[in-house]
């Protein structure tokens, strides 16, 4: 099929959402129609809607996955957003080409450690809702950057953004090393902070001790196992099942990983 | 960044969606298809798929939050529809410039009021499936409307569309005015139909009474408070928690709000 | 109103969406950050995300419904895919001028039947992650042909392709045809693999009996009745309520559809 392809900035153009809000209101709604009437040339596109309410943790581990998956010239609006209406900042980034707005409370921070991030705190306009900043401050300031808007001139220049950052696992004296689980998706996969060297080895949680396996299909059905996820992190799983309701696994949970026990020389 | 900005009105075309439908099926995706075969160079705008089944209620307070919101030319379809194949009416509307399809059962009420609203019953074909008018009535009705079909060669006009209203709270003889909840958000924000002019009093729910604030910010963490909420109207929410599971709120529990004592003189 | 039509191919291009990924983190959002880095000038359509975990049956039912709805050109990326990083062959199709791609279990299995139905195996790039191959093998596949990439590009023809056909119902000897429970949709509607000719006579499921109806308005609220749904099927609904928890209905339980009686002559 002969597809023409038109290549101008304004193909370009895009806006994701990330949110709390749910989709049994209106609220996706009203930030929608903000952001069609004020840039009705930008691409809207959903990535998620159905964050756990006030999940700062999650939706950070879900920017980490994806800002970079996107073209330069991207606006990732992100409103996960428990301090609305408190003092705290709202922010516009521009980073490695990609621009992001939310709210100074961490979930942007993947994009805050690259060399070249700049950060301003965007204005409030006085008759914006205090309980609904989606709405009238972010949405706003998606739709001008999408439009080609200069970061500048949205806000004064802000420093001291919050970053945080994925917990670290503890080297051991054994080398083991003692991780935790960061988050459990919709399969029941639970993913830990572990990233070992190599990937061997296996992994413990709850009592129940696991090897590192290369994929599902190296374990018969309704086993469990652990792998390296597709964010590089060391899962633990159950073939064709929920590994975390079976196991009761919950973010922060320890998980620890050995090594191989060394072949006897 | 250089936007080229194309404002043909063929950008303007958007078709908004919002529906009970769920997101665990086909049923969208079969008006997507209608949508997408009818009008393919229409805007496809999801707002929310997951309203509670059924509820004319929560699909019209939605409505009312988002329909203005978008611009002119929308085309705006609402498919919440207990009724299907009963003998209620299936309209098509124009109002502000905007244009709904959904069924007369209440849906499209905020629009209905405005002076210039038009309304025209659409015709149903004869093969369209009894239980699926999303699909086989609204979807072409919608997608004739975003390409520039006017609104009389739909169906003929219809008058005495359902305009159900949002409940009007009662002044009471002490300056006390008594209101209900009328919906209960993902956060557990406790939405009344409460509009006190000056914004300042109390308000009493379920044997609890709190103070209107301008802010979460204007309590501590943890804390219950009242404030205006988004849409204009006094919500009770609970600071980074869940109000509405606290408190065992419902849509029709009762609310009141009274004023500020009077200063002593 | 005027709209100018703008009919060139890359407008018909459409990349549609189902999966189980759920909206709660960043899956969807690495699918989406895939397809529009590779082709930018592609709609991407979200079709429904919530199907329930590793449910084959309820993609392939799904995928019934819409596949065909889409015009000559769409490109459909089905996710549902219990056996990643198995042995299963990851599938690309081109059918009745759509195309397809997604995991070799029976997902895609509508669209195989057709005569002009061309399969190929997808080559696995080395890197692509194990678990994810939504991300890494059927995104980039999908981008290409939705770019206008020969399906002959993407990988060898294969054979074999696993087909799963909707259970038959067995014609018994007294007239009367057994069939079972298909699945259940979010209103509760029981849908069924019975597709009696005529549409008269009745159906029991659970010990309850039901006779078919024309539509909902043909029975008193609060009702149950039986009716040939959207697909074609026999559903049994209770009108303004939910017919699968009142029954207890589920995948599988046996629906018998009797004739009516003949009238004495």
């Amino acid at each position: 099929m002969g597809i023409r392809k038109v290549e101008t900035e304004a193909d370009m153009n895009a806006i994701t959402l990330l949110t709390d809000f749910g989709t049994s209101d209106g609220y996706v709604a009203e930030v929608k129609g903000v952001l069609f009437s004020l840039a009705p040339q930008a691409r809207i596109l959903d990535l998620a809607h159905d964050l756990a309410p006030q999940d700062i943790m999650a939706a950070r581990l879900a920017v980490a996955r994806y800002w970079r998956r996107f073209p330069p010239g991207t606006v990732h609006m992100v409103v996960v957003d428990p301090g609305v209406g408190t003092e705290r900042a709202a922010l516009a980034v521009t980073s490695e080409g990609r621009m992001l707005v939310g709210p100074d409370n961490g979930v942007l921070s993947p994009a805050l450690f690259s060399l070249d991030a700049e950060v301003v705190r965007l204005d409030v306009p006085a008759d914006a809702a205090p309980t609904f900043h989606g709405r009238d401050v972010f949405a706003p300031a998606a739709a001008a950057l999408a439009g080609g808007t200069d970061l500048a001139a949205l806000g004064e220049p802000f420093t001291g953004a919050l970053r945080l950052r994925t917990p670290s696992p503890r080297h051991q004296s054994d080398r083991s090393v003692l991780g935790e689980v960061l988050t459990v998706d919709r399969f029941g996969n639970i993913i830990t902070n572990l990233r070992p060297a190599g990937g061997g080895g296996s992994v413990e949680l709850g009592g129940l001790r696991v090897e590192l396996a290369r994929s599902y299909g190296h374990v018969p059905r309704a086993s469990m196992l652990a792998l390296i996820g597709s964010s590089g992190f060391v899962e633990i799983a159950l073939r064709e099942g929920n590994a975390a309701r079976e196991l009761g696994a919950a973010r922060g949970m320890p998980v620890l990983w050995r090594p191989d026990p060394k072949p006897r020389g």
